[in-house]
């Protein structure tokens, strides 16, 4: 058996790894900030090192690929946010999409999710996005799993999620409460009648 | 009033037009290929001049822009299929979301719209864009209108859209027929009970 010992002391290297860190951090806040703000083409190292305020060498040294550049925006994505719960399973759904909308514009959730869906044939990517799209629909599904089940259930979850999504990534607009309501109402007046 | 003379005779003039026509098809079929086939990073000016058998430098100098390559793609993809009416609502809608999912597999039109999300700052791509989606979302339109307007006909066309894009664009699976005919029940349940 042969013991590697460490090229730092303990400390040295503790030192070194919060840098990494911190670098690591500060990377991924603006490319995220330029993949939401100037969309996916602008997501170069040149570009996100001048944000970063680091040297492209930097970038490329920790970073290579764009992928590379494009996870590290996923990463500082954080959580989605959602809608309290309130009890009234209508008004949860209805504020949950609502809330979903304000997300489209503020987190720029259509660059988000078109970023992701084109790089999707990677499996690293693929496994992200499944994450960030499976929690992102949770709260959804959950609320859905009350009074649906089965096929029901996920198109349910697929038809709402889609009230908001489809407008948002085909035609750059966001549904009117009405449309949202009108949605919630399709789906809750079909499961109120007998089947 | 100043008469122009044509630089060219008609003929000479018609035979290059011909050609630069045969040239734009020829390089639209291979722009659509590599997006359909390898994705929107590898549409690079270098690789569809190799596909469709012309210098880079033709390419550059009529579509110097990666978006000329993007809208030539566009235009190489026709019209959408779709399914024909056989008067039965229930029938018609759920044989039009089949028609939909399969689309999505032959023209894989989760790249074809992401794409287009991604670039849609751009005027002209959000133009395209909309009109692609415009006739991809009106046969589904023109039967939800036969029962539904309004609000409920703007949601139900999204929700219906989404039970095919949302699996594809946000976990890359596609709805089984089960998931495709609950959709279509939940829409047209609600619209048959007293509101």
């Amino acid at each position: 058996m042969t013991v590697v010992p460490a090229d730092d002391g303990p400390s040295e290297a503790q030192g070194k790894d919060a840098r990494v860190a911190r670098t690591r951090a500060d990377v991924s806040r603006a490319a995220l900030q330029v993949l939401i703000e100037e969309g996916c083409e602008a997501l170069t190292h040149a570009h996100v090192a001048e944000i970063a305020g680091y040297s492209k060498t930097t970038l490329y040294t920790h970073w290579p690929a764009r992928l590379d550049l494009i996870m590290l925006a996923l990463d500082a994505l954080g959580e989605m946010p959602h809608q309290e719960r309130s009890g009234d399973l209508r008004a949860d759904v209805i504020g949950e999409l609502r809330v979903f909308r304000q997300a489209v514009v503020d987190l720029r959730l259509d660059h988000i999710l078109s970023v992701m869906a084109q790089w999707a044939s990677v499996e690293e990517m693929a496994r992200v996005r499944d994450r960030i799209n499976s929690d992102g629909q949770r709260p959804l599904r959950g609320m859905l799993s009350e009074v649906l089940d089965g096929a029901r259930l996920e198109a349910s979850v697929s038809m709402l999620t889609g009230v908001v999504a489809c407008p948002t990534l085909m035609f750059g607009t966001l549904p009117d409460d009405a449309v949202i309501e009108a949605a919630v109402d399709l789906v809750l007046t079909a499961v109120q009648s007998p089947s």
